[in-house]
């Protein structure tokens, strides 16, 4: 079969690798239908985070369960399903409370020895906690199978992003970051109840999205220019609610400047740097919150997957580029050099 | 009237300074039955907050009214009365929502022309916003007295941490700091029905002094020893609820070790560097949140004054030394060579 596979930075490569079968008894294998290409994996890509010649790369996809192993109850073969970007044993102290990325026997897919989901299949580890069954009949829906693969991460973290962030009913949200996860969290709030959404963000093409996700102001500063125009939006408080989705010191900076006094940042990108854009003085005089992290999609999708399935929510936006899998190269290309927001690639039909 | 002033590092002097008077109608003049020397005085003690010499001191007082603006109308003359740390107006978008350290009026005793809590009275801005009556028998009950003065401060402090931790029913609370501030933290977790309070300390007067407040474990370690020991305690997970009452990057890095996935950290240890203690990284991969700051002690005492009145709570412990107003400079002697937990400065009767 055929699968992405990272040999050095900037070297992506479709190759044959051999088909996947189960190994334990808790094993599925899963015949990917839709997967896609995450900001994050443009780490890999850069080299910024390294990598073994040859590991296969991926984490978000949904497919057919082809295999299950003696011990798995919940798929079956024939099955429609959704991964998140982690697996997770599903009965461990951290899944049980829903902190499913803390799980004692989880992983990433694509680290070594596991598969990625930028390929034809995919062994799953924990297919009983990692797996949730789609509706069969989403298969023949072009576009709402893009919107279910949004499940296996942007959506849940974007939504992990607006939790931690506390949006409400009521709340002003103001949202850094304009990528997909930035994106998915305006469209969270929305849904959670905010009444006003800031998204901030320069790119005119993704602060339409963010427009059509519920944002009801859109600020194209950047920096103190930023932090002065939500302050002006504000009646000079700042935010109650702030979702940091990108991850440098700079965006955690701007996050932490336009956070009301009280309020909360729900951080969901990825730490660059060490901590020294989080200004702790200034948190703590006017008694600003950090929580978030890496998203427990997974227990997140149960909550989710109904507004996807009935339409109250449509994420599919942010994909913008169409690749079969010999394509994923060309997506890393396009997303690195930005003219993507995400790419989304298909398998099969 | 004799005040308390600073004039240089450890150069803390009792002197005649003119008697307050109200100078706006929501002003009053509170003479002060009792005050106390609290840990953040030190750093102006020591150099480490800039001080103007002759600036007053002192921000923990409890009295009786002696004069009230035209506009006062919650407190009268011979009130007893307790100050929280701060003033605040009462009125503003804040205040109302019981973020009184963020009121728009707010200020801090001993700051440039205003009274300082370590002397004979003090002009009161906002008495009506500020000010909260005590029952007038409690004048009479030394012991009471103590135990109410340390609504001004440190057992709100205590309060703020054990809920920014989220101490809650069945909750493990891990304490990083014996100060009075760590001590009244402890308490206010077992009040809120924590399970499990592990106290980190080193000295003996001061652990023996959580275990009354409601600590089950002490530890005695430091570092990498004192996570390792907390980790134990904890069938290697850490605590869910962990009180950050120091404010340096090694008990920060402490409080982030020791907290369970998933967990929280209530800061209240005033930062001191630039948030380095702090790994953004690691609290990312296990979803750890940060919330606390400077607590809005104001807004709690409604509901803790009830508990110190009836001594479900008895915080008068964390007092070790006594002296009168001419005695303050030695208080801050002794509390500076840690001879001294907390001192309580007597006034009057």
């Amino acid at each position: 079969m055929r699968a992405t596979t990272i040999h050095a930075p900037y070297d992506m490569r479709v190759e044959n690798v051999p088909e996947p079968v189960v190994q334990l008894p808790t094993d599925a294998v899963v015949r990917v239908l839709r997967a896609c290409i995450c900001g994050s994996d443009l780490w890999a890509y850069r080299g910024e985070a390294a990598r073994q010649p040859g590991q296969r790369i991926g984490h978000e996809f949904l497919g057919v369960v082809e295999e299950t192993g003696s011990e798995v109850g919940t798929v079956r073969r024939g099955d429609l399903v959704v991964a998140p970007f982690m697996w997770s044993d599903g009965v461990c102290d951290y899944c049980r409370e829903g902190l499913t990325t803390s799980c004692e026997h989880g992983g990433f897919w694509g680290s070594v020895g596991y598969d990625g989901g930028q390929g034809e299949a995919v062994r799953v580890p924990f297919a009983d906690g990692t797996l949730v069954q789609l509706p069969k009949e989403a298969v023949s829906d072009d576009h709402l199978l893009s919107a279910l693969l949004t499940l296996s991460d942007v959506l849940g973290t974007g939504h992990h992003a607006a939790l931690g962030a506390g949006a409400r009913p009521g709340a002003t949200v103001a949202v850094v970051g304009d990528g997909a996860v930035g994106l998915c969290a305006v469209l969270a709030a929305k849904r959670l109840g905010a009444e006003r959404i800031i998204a901030l963000g320069r790119h005119e093409v993704r602060t339409d999205i963010a427009r059509r996700f519920g944002a009801t102001d859109v600020v194209a500063e950047r920096g103190d220019a930023a932090v002065e125009a939500v302050r002006e939006l504000t009646r000079g408080q700042g935010a109650h609610a702030v979702v940091e989705a990108v991850g440098t010191e700079q965006s955690m900076r701007t996050a932490v400047n336009i956070t009301r006094d009280g309020g909360a940042i729900g951080f969901v990108g990825v730490p660059h740097g060490s901590g020294t854009g989080l200004d702790l003085g200034v948190m703590f005089d006017r008694n600003i919150a950090l929580r978030g992290g890496v998203a427990p999609v997974r227990a997140y999708i149960p909550d989710l997957l109904p507004d996807v399935l009935d339409g109250t929510i449509d994420p599919s936006p942010v994909f913008d580029l169409t690749v079969g899998i010999e394509g994923v190269p060309d997506g890393y290309k396009a997303m690195d050099e930005r003219t993507a927001l995400k790419v989304l690639v298909t398998n099969g039909r």
